[in-house]
């Protein structure tokens, strides 16, 4: 007879944590974790391997039976042909849920490992736990300590993150960390065996915990039960969604990856149309919308932008790439381009919009352009791009001092307070060292004022274009 | 009456240098050119200005008529109003060039400040002199020594680049340094009131030291001069081309930029398209397009790519972004994949292409599959990836190791040797300082081994697109 299987906000909030499959050589998946919870605080970890009964200062366990304590949550990282051993000392331990790291299962394409995992989900079923996985990095929970890396913040924050993919589901906090992103649950379900995206979404769409749901998924096997699960969460919640295995290529990948039938992408594409989530096309672009939801609030209630920095080959390009991605750079009037010389040299100065002038890289010339521009009804954001001349280079330290970090972003958000019109910052990513220090210290006194930051004009004018589309059909 | 004019190569190895507007506080252009020539071994340059008696440890001029050694080329960075005068000064000192960094001409917009460019351009004629500019960066010449920064290679190569614009003359060399791009010359010309883009187009198709012409051009003046130098460059030599511009806003930027009337998108992708001249959208994919041409050769005989790394969500992506760019990623036969599990693991790998395995990560797993995959027909080049999944990541100085670097480089050239198909290496930046040096050692090594670096697969994808189109039209 079944038990009742525990809901999953037990799930992301375990008492004990059983690592199987450590070493004390510092390699392996289960080992990282293992070191993650506790650089985390995680207070009940018990590391499982018989072959050892000490890893790194703690003592390590021969099974599952054997620990003391209670046992909540399992992670597992050993090969696929002890999973059902395994099974049993979860079902004898009483657990609630088991994290498989191990791969080659179903997404193997070998006919036995297929119904491998179907056996493992009986056991699951029979032994009143759930499965997450097989083939996957499992659960990140910062509230709770129960996480899965040391390289990310472990701040909680408001973003939910499903994800099909072990390495996106790590990759995303790792990208978005440092531009301010902070997540509440962060979701890796791999093949999907039990607990699946449909299940997730509806989770999220509840969790008071979660204000933006962000999902990677490269196919789902409940087509209508998705449709449904995407309603619901798309007309409470922002959802982000990157959807993997886009051509045929992809799909190949995808399914050798997670055993997934991905669906065609134009059904996909009206799908996301028709429910109001947001589609994007890359990891990256989701990072880009995730801040703009997050900082570039409240969301522009038009598309016109206002270019400002320094460098005229670089401001031609802005203007390109910000109305290809969508977005419009419309004209100031000759009355908007005189006042601006108030301040603005005349020489090698373009004022038209974009905004290029020499000393554009000086607080005060940048505070009385924002006042200016954002005072112009055509205008409802405002861009400031850094890093892409010579003259507003990293380097130097100029950008990380306080006396041009500080006044630079009070101006940016008193524009914002005074007209509700958001200030983004486009910084490009230098690729030496010590520009590298100065471009981190920058983006970190940006990020920590609140202000969205993004790492090329195109991906800043792709992420708001988006958005603002979301916003005016959800309005 | 007019004298006769210097030609371009005298211009481009000049005697003396007069540098007029440096200062002691080592700020600004000039002194910038100053410094720069100085540590490249320039061996006589004058600065000048009424101010000082010495710079920096140098002799400082009052005027360039009072400079003792031959002068031949002229670096000014004065304010326009003083730009008459200086002329006189040249013609009185038998000068052959000079080029204007100073900006507030007829970019400008003001009828008195084109009329000033006309008034120099006859001064020039009468003097026997060329213009450079205004209103640019002016001259980087390797080969001479007479270079204007201090922060890229100095060592002589074979791309040639013209650009309208200063910030990108300076930015393409900026990027394509670290990536083994190396320049004949680079010559920024801003307004090109006297020397522009046609003749300098002519210049570089007969340069006996360029075999890769690269062009930044906001607009053209000479539509029929321009056509014929571009078709003439582009039948011997290939020629990329970067059209800033290209939306409304962007030419409102360029005509405030460097006074340009931008034509038609759509008439100068027409002819890029007739010429055989090969088009990009940013100076990013100008980079990508010449390292392409450098060092993924010989250009691919198809499109069919076999992209090989760690990471199957990274797996899916690499599909889908190679695809869409316009390269084929075709499926393996399973004979082909059978060879494959020789050295790849089963669990946790894609073999179908995209080929993802935990393990290729090390040389021999690499080098084995490189091999094993460049036998197949259908394929026509190998995409190997790193550093977009933990497994893969910066980190430990792993692959910097001359254990990982050499055997693998060794393995990718070796490949390239036998079956004539180009390696290509993706290596995604990192954003923090110790993978950013793992980073940079990383790409230096495959750089240094004549290996092509890309910063993203879309990238890849896009120039080795474009860079086999162009191949084919061309054959």
């Amino acid at each position: 007879m079944n038990k009742k299987l525990p809901a999953l906000d037990e799930i992301f909030s375990p008492r004990g944590v059983a690592v199987v499959g450590v070493s004390p050589n510092g390699r392996g998946f289960a080992t990282g974790v293992m070191m993650s919870l506790r650089a985390a605080g995680f207070p009940d970890i018990y590391p499982i391997n018989p072959r050892y009964t000490e890893v790194f200062g703690m003592p390590c366990y021969p099974s599952l039976t054997a620990v003391p304590g209670v046992v909540d949550h399992v992670v597992v990282s050993i090969p696929a042909e002890s999973a059902l051993s395994l099974l049993d000392d979860c079902a004898a331990k009483g657990v609630k849920s088991v994290h498989f790291f191990t791969a080659g299962f179903s997404e193997s394409g070998i006919k036995e490992r297929a119904e491998l995992e179907k056996t493992m989900l009986e056991k699951a079923r029979a032994g009143g736990f759930r499965i997450i996985g097989p083939n996957c990095i499992g659960l990140h929970v910062p509230k709770s300590k129960l996480v899965n890396t040391t390289t990310v913040s472990i701040e909680p924050g408001p973003v939910g993150f499903i994800s099909q993919s072990g390495g996106h589901a790590s990759n995303l906090p790792q990208y978005g960390s440092p531009r301010g992103l902070r997540f509440s649950k962060v979701v890796s379900y791999g093949n999907g065996l039990d607990i699946d995206e449909c299940e997730l979404l509806d989770y999220f769409t509840d969790d008071p915990d979660t204000e933006i749901i962000a999902a990677y998924i490269e196919g789902v096997r409940n087509g209508r039960g998705f449709i449904d699960a995407l309603r619901k969460a798309a007309a409470k919640k922002p959802v982000v969604i990157y959807k993997g295995g886009t051509t045929e290529a992809g799909k190949r990948a995808a399914h050798g990856h997670t055993a997934s039938l991905t669906s065609s992408v134009a059904a996909f594409e009206a799908l996301c149309r028709q429910m109001n989530a947001i589609r994007v096309d890359d990891l990256d672009e989701m990072v880009d919308v995730i801040a703009a939801l997050r900082f570039a609030s409240p969301v522009p209630k038009g598309t016109g932008a206002a270019v400002i920095g320094a460098g005229g080959g670089p401001s031609v390009l802005a203007s390109d790439e910000l109305e290809k991605a969508g977005l419009q750079v419309p004209p100031l009037s000759g009355e908007t381009q005189n006042g601006l010389l108030k301040f603005l040299p005349l020489a090698g100065s373009i004022l038209i919009n974009p905004i290029d002038a020499g000393n554009l890289a000086t607080p005060d010339a940048i505070r009385e352009t924002l006042n200016a521009v954002s005072r112009v009804p055509e205008i409802d954001m405002l861009v400031y791009h850094l890093g892409f001349h010579p003259i507003s280079s990293w380097g130097g330290g100029r950008f990380v001092m306080p006396e041009f970090l500080n006044p630079t972003t009070q101006a940016m958000n008193a524009v914002k307070k005074t007209t509700g019109k958001p200030v983004l910052l486009v910084l490009r990513p230098p690729l030496n060292l010590d520009d590298m220090k100065d471009f981190l210290a920058a983006q970190d006194g940006f990020v920590k004022a609140g202000l969205p930051v993004f790492y090329s004009l195109h991906q800043a004018g792709r992420a708001m274009a988006r958005v603002i589309s979301w916003e005016k059909r959800r309005a």
